[in-house]
């Protein structure tokens, strides 16, 4: 089940890593230490520690995924040949760097939203890195967000463009009852009146697409009298910035942002021989 | 030589595309247009109209990659049927905004500092997105940016690590003359008596690592000095907030944060009967 | 997306089809035709055709997945080089004789249950033929089946082994709920006295594992005193001898027997020069 | 050489085991026992215990693959971290439930058919599930059966198909001998007058296709009596109910049925915490 | 079935054809023809067309794989974007070069070995080079030559060291029978002593190793006596110098020189405008 | 990182090593010895240890790939089971017996013409065996030669094709500027005038194709004059009969031999009970 390492040392290293060839003794051994150089909630430490395995050496974890880490603290030591540790560096800090700043920002918002309701949910969406979705979904949750759907073979999610294809809301609905009694049916609304003819075909989850704070809680208040236990979800235009407004209006709140828009955190790899 | 494609359509789908099968008629066809939602640079529009063609659908680009693009403009038309549009959709929608994203702020990058050294270059790191270099790395290129190097198999780029481990930036040198003649010699130096060993153990390329804009601009005063042809290329700390300090000083300013901390541009797809 | 079929074929093909590279001239075209050999439901059509596509071939479907075929029908005819249609012809029907037993045994069960309650779902397991679940799923789906889960990936199942491991109904369910709204939560009970825990505890779907049929109505009919709308699964010692005693008290009947003990049903592939 | 475990694992696990990542903590160490539900010919349990390999836990087999197991037995024990044993269960029992059908059935014909000839061979064919007929012909041969063929590439079949495009059983052999002297040439004949023509064109080995009992005694007995030691199979329409009658008449019976129409052997895994 | 050709070119491409990419424009169509530099037996024609297929441009044998070509002739033609040409050219030409070499030394070898034993087979080995066996061996049959097993799993062949681990010639080869009759069984021999036994044991063919051509004589004409129809093969030392004087004693002759010592013919591929 | 070797692996055994299935008990240990038969240059033998590795047998390098090895040594001893160790023989003997016959082949010409020109480099091309590149190109290391280009992606190259395409040397070269810096530029020229254009246009290597040792003299000498450090590599038509004639006129000599035409060398391997 480790292919996936295989498939990023082989983007980076090609026919070989020239340099370390070159440079260093084929039988020298060291010693890698990973560093944390800003404040921030880790995440692909496990993935990191992978990759060195994947090369042959041996990592240890300084510190867990999902913790909070200080500038200066060590997450992750590695001993092996040298060459392994040079040729494993890169991909381990890229994994390492991108992952913690989708964790950290998930960790923020979800603090954020949660101090106005505590029992929002803070989702992910599938505007993921394309063959990297696994490990950005794993950064959210170790954020304390929700993945939402890996794939389209997940839940079933009516978007716009079916409802306009499929003839309307109901339609659409009723069509999608037939699938596996297995799966919940999502379907993302534009108005109240699209709402209400989604809460009556039975979805499971009404998304409220590009509603503003105030028409989401109007619509949301609206749909719980009528039916207590349904969740609502509310997606586009959402960002660090406006996220709070939403809170207390609905059930989650989903955003692109935290996988398509955010930063890295930074961490360097100092190697030393043993 | 199609396979990335898939594999990232795979990662989508999965299993199969639950809600358009139950919701959409296998027969239906469509048309979908993807549109743009802010200004930017395109990139990944090629890309998009194959994930389209690997759908079976028939996609024609409106505009080219590298393309300075409007809010509204339409960029790609995709024709077939409505199950392959929806199966793409998603995909298609990632690799545009994400490469867009980057090649927008290649380009703004480049603008900026080439206002102050019209033969300065811009360019990425090897700080991408674990297999999906070479998109950001074409990304970049269609920014205007230089894509450095595809991996550890491309140039011999000797690097703190390697000279702490081999013993100094002379010995490494040495070491790395060795290879093949093919191949161009870039060292990373941290202060001005390790560029002045660099220079004179023969290196094509002097990396200088977390320097000033105004020790890059005093060291490579004294290393054009001595040898014209050097190329300088400065990196380490330098964001889009203080790139065009170190224009005028060097022949190379390289930075992760190009395809690390870039955000998306935004785009949509509309999906209609035909 | 066809590299399944082609990793058919190399199974079957191998380094090379020697019977045909000898006997039959390279630049020989034909005309092959499937037939039925005994009533079925037929599915694998679609998926023969495309394993002739993947051989340079031109296949046309006769009849459709999901229809009744009487012995002696033609169900595909395929025309190319009579090399390609030698190479595909026992995969191709491999593909059907499979599928069309199981979507026809589906079919039968289907039928049997509905008279009785026509409401009831009969669901396929994950006790499919490793490396050909997808067909296997597809196959009960054009009988008139529920696909049920396709991997652990798809919904909550928490089943006997989870229960041990969790200590018990009640917990089980506590960490279950703190998954991704997105997903259903179904729980496997042995017992009335589980099968209450597991509605207190929020279940989604309760599975009645191995009950009578009249337990299983008793126990069915006191949780939907509870909670109207949870749904009910049987699974466990379920055969096409028993089934229709179930049909009547719950809402799903699922059973490996559909995937895993099913015959084959039979069709030939005549192949003659144009 | 163990991809095809990973692959039928990727099946089942997707992106994920998600309700053993929800309810079993990361770090419980379990064990589990694999238990025979009725009496079988034992087959693939090399293969779960591969498996279970293959997720980092340590599997002992307490029964080889190819004896005779009773109702209760237990085959397979396995430590590990519960859930890498709640990751392979599935894959381990669909591996054990139907490679050990397919033995037993084996077994069962070999031993009937070995009561009247103790020479005769009971052979499998290429009617197997694609991507798995290595799996179903080791379980052919723990079953004391014959493999035949594994694919087109290993032994030269001249079947109808490929007689009527060649024009003749005479034709088709005297191309057929052109081929590599390191393998048999077997054909496939309708009646006496092939049978003859094919003893005649010097033929390894003739399958009768489609004949009856008393038939294929009377050719077998001619073309004997011409060369003594030709091989003499018969195929199709061959199913449990009617082999013994072959048993006498040939030297090879083979039979579709044994891999297309067998039923799965029943098989649990109970887990539990150590 | 093309999956090799594009790992080929993946080799040779990489992440990319830099120079074409920014020598060649995108749109400039062109010409490609290939021509023969010295004379030879042609091979790999065919699959250098597979190669310019691949991607995506037109390919046009001038002449058939096979035939005998003249210095000067050409022997394909390729049209398409000139960037598409450039990138398949030195894996066409390398994969053309190689095989013919292997298929003129072949041809050379046969017909001066039948000018001696018209019946007689020179054949080829499994020392072939890794990862290209199935190119070589078809190399091998356009020269007329014999491609004898393709790998382990296609006839049953003891060589020298299973016959020391087994105990002797007549208990390897009685374990041997136990194999599936689909199979001839080959068995390799050092001196006449083990070569009657090997007669005795059952063996379909004998192969005599490292004996001279008067030994080989000699015995072969004894086994003959005993069975007229027993296969007998040299191997062993033999080389294009030596070949002939086993021509008359046996009836196959096997050498790796085919595969493993032969020198390419030159070919060259000459791109223009269109 | 290994899959080569297992795909190596999977060529050879296919769907299993059917004699020593048959013929070698499953628990039956053994040790093997890999010797040499004529005198080398040893290279493979790292490779030959991995195969083993990946097939579970233990292997220990008697003798390390570079060094001059005679006849009648053991380079490489392996333990493991019977029937690992004749799985892994021929491939590892393939691997050991090509590679070392490159190494050889490649140290005798660098040691030909180091003794006219002490500085001088013999380079391989990418005229290598498709699918084999990174084995070959690491012999030819090891016998002291340059690698040279492993691919398109690898420097820029400017061939005879291109400058036709790109409209002769000045405007090639141009357009080849615009590339990343971390590239060489490399061209290849017909005559003198070709040669001073490259030079004029900044190339860093000109490749001298086809040159006789007389003109390549004069123009290395001429090129020189006008920019001291410039690469000088010839190629075309160059084989180890004329390869000194070449040595002391320039910085390269390129040739296809190495790799397309070279003879292996003999190795053999005796496996013995343990």
């Amino acid at each position: 089940m480790r292919s996936k390492y295989q498939e990023f040392l082989r983007e980076d290293i090609g026919s070989g890593d020239i340099t370390s060839e070159l440079v260093i003794p084929v039988d020298l051994r060291a010693v890698g230490r990973i560093t944390c150089k800003e404040p921030c909630v880790l995440a692909g430490a496990q993935d990191a520690a992978e990759v060195f395995k994947e090369l042959g050496a041996k990592a240890i974890k300084r510190l867990e995924d999902g913790t909070r880490v200080r500038k200066g603290q060590v997450v992750l030591e590695v001993t092996g040949s040298a060459r392994s540790l040079l040729a494993g560096e890169r991909l381990a800090l890229n994994l390492i760097m991108r992952m913690s700043g989708i964790a950290t920002l998930t960790d923020d918002l979800v603090r954020k939203c949660r101090r106005v309701n505590p029992k929002v949910r803070v989702a992910a969406t599938r505007k993921t890195t394309p063959g990297f979705r696994e490990f950005e979904k794993r950064a959210v949750i170790l954020g304390g967000g929700d993945p939402h759907r890996y794939g389209l073979d997940d839940a079933v999610l009516i978007k716009n463009n079916h409802i306009r294809l499929a003839g309307g809301v109901r339609e659409a609905l009723k069509r999608a009852k037939r699938g596996s009694f297995t799966k919940k049916i999502e379907i993302e609304v534009e108005d109240a009146e699209e709402a209400m003819a989604a809460l009556d075909g039975g979805a499971d989850i009404i998304m409220l697409d590009n509603f503003t704070p105030a028409a989401a809680r109007k619509i949301a208040a609206e749909l719980r009298r009528i039916r207590r236990n349904v969740l609502i979800e509310v997606s586009g235009g959402i960002s660090p910035d406006n996220i709070e407004d939403y809170a207390s209006a609905v059930d989650i709140i989903s955003l692109g942002w935290l996988t398509h828009s955010c930063k890295s955190k930074d961490f360097s790899m100092k190697i030393e021989r043993i």
